[in-house]
């Protein structure tokens, strides 16, 4: 059975729940949030959505014990703040939320992933895997993967190209420190240096372009959704579908003793394993100073 | 081109972005609402949110000339109050935005089909028709399409089948004198009076939910918006495809001179025909109400 | 896990096998021939497909031991004389198939959904469950469901709408003895006789068409296999969804001991209940009729 | 309007509006082929199948006239023979038939992109070209995609990751002088040689692996059919919604005045930029050698 579990129903458990419904990736959603009316309401308007598509997914409504044999389960409590430009600043509300939900997901005899989506997401999947007691390859965060795809943007823009044709990664805390790293993004195998089109361009702005994409649609909207949905909605199905694809998620890093982002193949058994980048010193660096910002959140909750 | 305009983009026309970004079905989407920044995020999230899918869709910000070769435009003004129990409340904001709206769309030279979500739906459907001078057939509402959603939604559950293995309509107004003409509801061509599942059943309870399904959404979730993005964006592949499918569309009736639901063929060049159902004499006096109720709040504001 | 098996890898086995491949639908396909050669190349094939696709499906090849934890299985063998008109004439040589793979699938200790494609359908289907000594509810045939779709395309027409907005069932033998039970055909609920494309229509010539599908097909062709490849499809995913739709499988008919296509909801368990259709006395006898031609058949190879 | 006109229905040509049908890319697709029968065979099954789908696509049988206003027109005459090893030996029966076909295409007034599968793929792509009289950019053939999905397969399997997370190009002919450029050949930005699991891999034996690629399914299965159905699919997505992604299509090189497979940004207009890949001094060479043999085998047919 492909049975996924959504704690927390806010605007982005909410739209990944939709977007699920929408596709033939799972059959089952169990859906769970402190607030019941929240839940039964996108109940009902996501099977009434689903009698206008050919898909169809069951719902079960606030049944932890339902979790028993779900494949996987994405944590998205406190979702309605997910983008505040200092991601740290929420730290203490989801811990808790996380410390209450994860013993019960566990309880119910779950063995499968956990995906974690509330923010501060490298810190809050670190504290996922403490209070389930999982094995660490099987949690992960969404990590950099989205703040990858608002690179791919705005590079996909600059070179006429489509964002899915731009490669590269962001890596580091999916928060204020992460970084663009340079020396992995190419289009067609080629770096942005031998393209005419980034002659004149200032890659430390476009760095900034990318760390504040998702406050610049904070400040208009007041949350972010569809961005980090479709990111959770992809990982989902290469977990399911044990695709083996390549994603920035936030995975352990044993040698700095904190998830953060940084490209992992991924399937249905997790994280397989982190891919070797070549990277410059200066990434390097960055990477460390980045990792021990994360380590530092984490002490404060801990 | 499959170019496609939102005119309004609160939580039903962001969502329907969002819902028509992760599908083939379009190529471009013009987006326009009075607040430039809700546009300009929603704009970079769906953007994002398209780096992790396969599909492309072109967004066009602001823009009522690029207008002007679309095959469609979809009116969803003042959706965030989309779904008051008396749908009429809203009128006047409404209307006086389509007012506004409408012809800066024509005046593109737009002259391709408008298909109506805002509320009261029926009402509003015919001013757009007023106010753009087209066709009647060029102008619909989404009508009674996502109460039928909900009346599939409610029947299938009983009788353990898909939704989307119901066939029926619910007639008339998208609002409170909406009705169930339950001598065309049926499960694999069977009414169900024939259906032992049924036997025990109240009907008019039925009809009751099916009446109240968007406001026990809207009360606990505070608007709705996946039922109707999901409606819209089936009858956007229909219109664009020229399917030729059967939706209880809010369409011109000729007879009784208003815009109500009932079942027509849609195709691409918007309103095809009306099927000539055999509604029984009780069928036929409650759409009659319906439309007369109809009639008068189209008066309240002309 | 969605896993299928795919047992006889000629067209029809081939373009589902490609068809499942493009969709994400299953995890894992066991594709199995008596010709090595063809499964080795169809493997390559399908790989080199979807890495022009966004999806993922792992493909085994040859391994009966493979399907213990299959979902369900699909028996296609025979496949490239799918249609001849007369379905009966290559019973002895399918039967034959089935005798020999069908016990090497059980002896898997697979336990899921035998669906049964070879022809003569309803009769190989019978054989299957025999041979698997299954539950006669987790197995079952195609039927008249192709055939359905023939007349839904040919009264789609006429009538001006999608083959999708077209109700209605083909029943009893997916062979010549096969009718159309026009009291359940409608579009929007209405029957025919109530619709003016249809008045001067004459049924009889209209049956003819549909029971001459396959043939006219095949006489120009030499096979055929989208039409059925997309039929089974469909009821793969909704098997493995538990969609609960409605078909024209061939399911077991207990009154008459045979198995025959009749409308059927459709799920996870296999064949969950047949509808309670009204028939016409004449529809009635020509079931009866049809139910008898397939029980001779049965009776020649056993 | 997303119409699409395919010349020539043998495996190929069928498959691919098989593929086309079950998704939302087109709206009309005209067939044509010598053999009115395949075709009529052809249409009555997509229409069957599409019963069974959510899609909808219009279809026209045999009519020049209706490629009028088509956006594409896809070449797939000869495919019965698509994959002989030497590609070459099928020149003249195939320049022949575009002879033919071309200038019918062109005197409808069509002024879409031609987008070439038959083989020798490079020289039809040029006689294309000339038959036609469009600008060069305006013609293309699927030239080294499937290599390079070949490519991506036996590397992808290698290293543990989906083919979709392998980057990199087969250049050239599409046929025996192709080659595979390694240095393009990366996983998550990294060369082959920085990975592990191909630190004992013969790279020469892969490269001839990709180039046998077709052969091999063709000795097994007759045809090929899929892989470049699957292949085309995805680069008429691309050319209809003006997505602009990379694909080492058929193009026409410059400097060699010849037709080639090479990176080049794809979109509505055709073919938009060649990318300029930073190739080492061999594969300069290769590519060389592979561009003089694609000259001299258009010498031998004009």
């Amino acid at each position: 059975m492909n049975k996924i579990g959504i704690i927390g129903m806010g605007h982005v458990g909410s739209d990944l729940a939709y977007t699920l419904c929408r596709e033939n990736t799972v059959d089952t959603l169990v859906l769970i949030d402190k607030d019941d009316d929240k839940v039964y309401a996108e109940t009902l308007e996501l099977e009434d959505a689903m009698a206008s598509t050919s898909s169809q997914v069951a719902i079960i409504q606030q049944d932890y014990q339902a979790l028993s044999d779900a494949a996987l389960i994405v944590l998205a409590v406190g979702s309605t703040d997910l983008e505040k430009e200092d991601r740290i600043s929420e730290l203490t509300q989801n811990a808790q939320s996380a410390k209450e939900v994860v013993p019960k997901a566990v309880a119910s005899g779950f063995s499968g992933i956990f995906l974690v989506i509330s923010n501060p997401c490298d810190v809050m999947t670190m504290l996922v895997q403490q209070y389930s007691g999982f094995p660490k390859h099987k949690v992960m965060g969404t990590g950099t993967t989205l703040d990858t795809n608002r690179l791919k943007r705005i590079v996909g823009k600059i070179a006429g190209v489509s964002s899915q044709s731009v490669e590269g990664f962001v890596l580091g805390e999916h928060g204020e420190s992460q970084f663009v790293a340079w020396s992995t993004v190419r289009i067609a195998g080629e770096q942005l240096s031998e393209l005419p089109a980034f002659a004149a361009q200032d890659l430390p702005v476009l760095k900034e372009q990318v760390r504040l994409g998702g406050w610049e649609i904070f400040t208009r909207k007041t949350w972010t959704s569809y961005g980090i949905a479709s990111v959770a909605s992809r990982l989902i199905q290469t977990i399911l579908k044990d695709e083996r694809r390549i994603f920035p998620v936030s995975a352990y890093d044993e040698s700095k003793q904190i998830y953060a982002g940084y490209p992992h193949i991924i399937g249905r058994q997790g994280v397989i394993e982190a891919l070797p980048l070549t990277l410059t010193q200066d990434e390097i660096n960055e990477y460390e100073l980045s990792a021990e910002k994360i380590r530092r959140t984490f002490l404060t909750v801990t």
